[in-house]
């Protein structure tokens, strides 16, 4: 016999959490839509070949995978050593291969310069834990068509705008270029075709330090001068995160950064620091270490922090390569997406806010059609209505309703009609 | 090489439409909030053995089936014949079975009436056609725990204030009850045994008519007086759908029908017609030939009915057996579910008003800074803004900004600041 769980890693909402989601969504909306980006959606299945072309990285081994339907013994049987012949469908590991697919499909029907939301969910087969789930709600937004910095500050404007909104004051992006790191790399002495898997050492720089980078690299057998010259940069004082000003930047990379690297990274904080008039300082930094796992990005990248949780709360980047893969002609994009559970559980639940809203308590010898008389009405003049049946304790009947965001009350006794009716304010 | 379209039978929505789909859903959800119904949301995969419990009819054949973790070549080759050892979750057909699931598993969290709203997509492997799609949103509204005709009442009542806040006034639900039908047959003599298979039959009679019923029935190896008093008692005149009076109802059923099951109808009848007090006749409808689908039902069925289709927008009825067979202790239940994809089909194409949405057309040689800083100050006025690069020919931007739903535009030419933006109203 099955259990009455929902499936292992995934979850129930109920009403007050639900209430909650979709709050903090409709929140998210908003501040996108006012943006000038514009929702879309995709069926939460893609064909399995496009979910594994390697552009989902290691997402791709969590995926879900549909079972093909009308297979025989015999294909059962063919299938043995090729599983991958059980299937012809997955469920979506991320909205960002799905979003190239649409675009490639309706490129057409679409503005030149196209900026998407996406608010769904998404399906991992990892090991749950605690705020990891095998579903889970992503909201992405993305910019296709502008290889300008006008869309890494149109993003990170309207990212920082909604954490705002959800009164999550005093988030900052903090923004690294893969072109960056590679210049820097080349510098150390790193060849072209071992950088890649120095980039996954760098990423793990927050967890093992300058040192277990240095340690890791040589036992990869990378060149040891590189390793020995990168270490030293890496061991300097004063290499975090830095402000978006010239001289800043070129403090935080090595000696001899081409200016056509600066410009890029100063256009960005201009942009954004325009784009953000009220702040008192500008809320992007540099952080020439910032690598994000994803192997598609090309250009821009960066991370969600918030003061008050050490992990990052969202992120993103430059993408101009994977469109290409779809269209068979490259087209820029960029896109940002935010942490979406992560901040659900950051912020504190309030009761719903509703502006009427009235439990009817009645007693058992009231007719139906009195009842609903009642209702009726009150739905009519505007306010949310909830029936009870009068219990004989009443109290934790209306706690649970002001727990729910109710916020009057009323008795109905057999022989109410709607002018009877005297609403008192829930405590 | 995979194609860029969506997987068969299922669909991308583009901006329009994703935003005329989330107008209707927010007008929906609204409505069903305001007759005290709270929504919840499940995970979309449950398990195998769940979803194939014999609760689904029909629809468990059409199960998508998500391939187990971690099978190798000999657990394969040894499902060969057991191709159900492949698969240990799937995606839901229908909302029904896991809100049961559900409501075993949170049954002590929620109130003792628990009035649940889901809106969520489901999927079934049908044959893609017209207006049929492997994934598609349904919209459901339950009431748990409740036995009473109010329940059933507060289901329509909800229903066809929904489809009038959708501009869909006019609506109707017929209304028919499984005991009716049950008493029915009975009383022309079918064994019981053979009545959910002259269910069947009769679940046709909108297609194949009284004689094609009497002569499926024949074939069917139906006792033939039984059929044959039933042939006549639907060849009467005028046994159609009848207002729900206690002098119809007898009228539109065989004689000797018992008073507690006319009494059940007009108590119906009297609560639907007090929750809708503006109503010039009562929207409630009597088709003592209505069967609906569903193997589950026990008690009332209702299906929604419009003047401008032919076709139902939307069923459901009481299934106070199922819950039991989740928790080992019944609970009466009753649903409605409305059909939103053809109810969003219906609803014509308005673009999306919003207040105050601008385009900002700006040069070529305008600075990212300067733009967005544009952009920021009208966004923080409550604009909802779109940039856009000016091309040769402004007209088809023009079009394309009415056409979603923006209502002004503005130039913004290099140098400008926030102060000298001039929105004009765009046609």
């Amino acid at each position: 016999m099955a259990t009455v769980n929902p499936p292992r890693g995934m979850r129930d909402f109920l009403p007050a959490e639900k209430a909650r989601r979709e709050r903090v969504l409709a929140v998210i909306r908003a501040r996108y839509r006012a943006h000038g980006f514009d929702e879309i959606e995709t069926p939460v299945m893609e064909e399995y070949s496009r979910l594994h072309a390697g552009i989902g990285g290691d997402n791709e081994k969590l995926a879900f995978n549909v079972l093909a339907r009308g297979l025989d013994a015999d294909a059962i049987r063919a299938a043995a050593d090729d599983p991958a012949a059980l299937t012809d469908l997955g469920l979506r590991y991320d909205l960002t291969v799905p979003l190239a697919r649409f675009y490639a499909s309706h490129r057409g029907e679409l503005p030149g310069v196209f900026r998407a939301i996406q608010i769904a969910p998404v399906w991992r087969a990892e090991r749950p834990q605690k705020g990891r789930y095998r579903q889970f709600v992503q909201c992405d937004i993305d910019i296709i068509g502008d290889a300008t910095a006008r869309a890494e500050s149109e993003l990170i404007a309207a990212t920082l705008d909604t954490l705002d909104a959800l009164g999550l004051e005093g988030g900052v992006v903090r923004v690294n270029d893969r072109r960056v790191l590679d210049w820097m790399l080349s510098s150390f002495g790193f060849a072209e075709d071992e950088r890649p898997r120095v980039l996954i050492t760098i990423d793990k720089l927050d967890k093992i330090g300058a040192d277990g980078v240095v340690r890791e690299l040589a036992d990869r057998g990378a060149a040891t001068e590189a390793v020995e010259a990168f270490g030293a940069f890496l061991r300097r004082p004063s290499s975090a995160d830095v402000p978006f000003g010239e001289q800043q930047i070129r403090g935080a990379l090595p000696d001899g950064v081409p200016d056509e690297i600066v410009a890029h990274l100063t256009g960005i904080g201009d942009a954004v620091a325009a784009a953000r008039p009220g702040e008192s300082g500008i809320p992007v930094v540099f952080d020439p270490f910032l690598v994000r796992g994803m192997g598609y990005y090309t250009g821009t990248i960066f991370e969600l922090a918030h003061p008050s949780v050490g992990y990052s709360l969202g992120g993103g980047g430059r993408y101009d390569g994977m469109i290409g893969r779809f269209l068979g002609q490259d087209v820029p994009a960029v896109g940002f997406s935010i942490g979406f559970e992560r901040i659900v559980d950051l912020l504190e639940g309030e009761a719903d806010a509703v502006d009427r809203a009235i439990v009817l308590v009645h007693d058992r010898d009231v007719t139906v059609a009195e009842l609903v008389a009642v209702k009726a009405d009150l739905v009519a003049g505007g306010a949310r209505v909830r029936l009870e049946q009068r219990p004989k304790n009443l109290k934790p009947l209306l706690e649970r309703a002001v727990a729910d965001g109710y916020t009057g009350f009323a008795f109905v006794a057999a022989g109410s009609a709607p002018a009877d009716i005297e609403v008192k304010p829930l405590a």
